[in-house]
């Protein structure tokens, strides 16, 4: 390919960048990043790419447009490229909800224009160019969105192109995405968020020093509540619905386990003990984490 | 020293045992251990130990008495072996709360014996003497409790022999110790468990496969869920009180940030985010995890 277009270049857009050069994929990647901050690091880098200040001066050069900067800004650069843009571009973006975030791309975007969207599962709780990888997708799920109306030479091409970064594809519409990580993804990242929230409101009213002590589980739930706090906005903002089903449910559950503690109930807490501890067993026959005590840690 | 008993050697047990040999701590370690399968690991790893098929065969030629077993067992174990202690005895545990087997032992411990509390935070997922290292305990902090009728010289004696295990001591009471871990450890477990059942009964709801696209988040939680159920129900019960108030807590601000996200209260969302990755800065700066992004998994 020619050109590819980066839109937002921060740790998944400049390990997008660094592994399409490190493939060739395209000869040239344009990339608009808004951050002072995230540019003067882009440059310090020295990253393999040609820096436009308007991203609408590059669309028209490049065959793939990439969205990469948090789901809220969307709007923003569609309405910015609308113009330049072609049936033949191919476009994407990696955010990490869907359902929301494509009536704002359907309301916006220039007829006849498609959008095939594609997430990733791959991440840190690490921010900007600076910590991106060239191998932050290998061997990592990428979802590609497939509706009705989907454009199938599109998702052929990005299956292709997603394969190359090193992701194993998979296809599915929307709503099951959305359901799904809901679940799996963004529950825990609230979970988390609000676990820290928790212990920081009891350190204030009982005055402890509970961060020398968080070795006992609370430092691994600080890593995931120290991921960016835009993105993590919007993605409880646009999968608000199944995000809010999803508490009600977890709630549900500890309800539950409270009145088991307080009624001693073994049998019951045993169970449930003993019935979590196969997911991790799956989980790691599937090798989505690492099979090492601790993550390898110490 | 001359001899150590150590009552039950799993993962904390065994890496005591190691530990203690490895330093010369004591020229003998008795072991008694009750699962037919933590014995017959110990002997095909030739743990450096003698085992005892009776706790009380030991305990007159011991000087210090650690015990490592669930806290239910405490009590049974107390009572096989009471006729034989004797004041100069130095008895500690390594449970994870404090108050209410406190007034099991002093219950059921003959009478003029002391007991000296330890609680190291130290630990992992997987379970058993296979898994023990001589390292576990290399500056992790080990509290010990510190009540009005202690007994000082055995205090001074635990703090020498946990810092020559690695550890770091500090000491508390247990009602401090308990508050503090309901928050740092016990409810983060409770979390990580109903997190994977809440996934378990969307899975079972729902007919998709979660644990496909656990990466996002769910993998995690999925390593602490997989924590030994015997030992973290005695914790859940024996901590009641304090867990039961913590996920009371934890409840009210789930419900905050689900009412934040149903009214997008932009503002409110922002702050909590980015207050909470400030605790992530303090536990890496207290060295209470690894500096390396997402663990230094991948």
């Amino acid at each position: 390919m020619n050109s590819i277009l980066i839109l937002g270049c921060g740790l998944l857009g400049s390990s997008l960048l660094r592994k399409i050069k490190y493939k060739k994929l395209a000869k040239k990647v344009f990339v608009f990043e808004k951050s002072k901050r995230n540019l003067k690091k882009i440059k310090s880098l020295k990253l393999p790419c040609e820096i436009v200040k308007k991203p609408e001066d590059a669309v028209h050069k490049s065959k793939l447009i990439i969205f990469c900067t948090p789901m809220s800004q969307y709007k923003n650069l569609i309405l910015k490229i609308n113009k330049f843009l072609t049936p033949s571009h191919i476009i994407t973006d990696i955010g990490s909800s869907k359902m929301s975030s494509s009536k704002i791309i359907k309301k916006n975007l220039k007829k006849n224009i498609f959008w095939t969207s594609s997430h990733p599962i791959a991440g840190s709780e690490v921010s900007g160019p600076e910590h991106g990888t060239r191998d932050l997708f290998n061997n990592k799920w990428c979802i590609l969105i497939k509706e009705k109306k989907s454009n199938v030479k599109h998702i052929k091409f990005l299956e292709f192109f997603w394969k190359k970064i090193g992701a194993k594809t998979v296809l599915m519409n929307a709503k099951k995405h959305d359901k799904i990580f809901s679940m799996t993804s963004h529950l825990p990242h609230l979970i988390a968020y609000n676990l820290v929230k928790s212990a920081q409101d009891f350190e204030k009213r009982q005055k402890y020093n509970l961060i020398k002590f968080s070795a006992g589980g609370l430092r691994d739930f600080s890593r995931i509540a120290a991921s960016n706090e835009v993105m993590w906005r919007d993605i409880f903002f646009d999968n608000g619905v199944n995000v809010s089903k999803a508490i009600d449910l977890f709630i549900k559950n500890l309800n539950h386990f409270k009145k088991d503690i307080h009624r001693k109930n073994n049998n019951s807490i045993l169970k449930k003990l003993t019935q979590t501890k196969k997911v991790r067993s799956k989980i790691l026959k599937l090798k989505q984490d690492i099979n090492r005590p601790d993550f390898g840690r110490n």
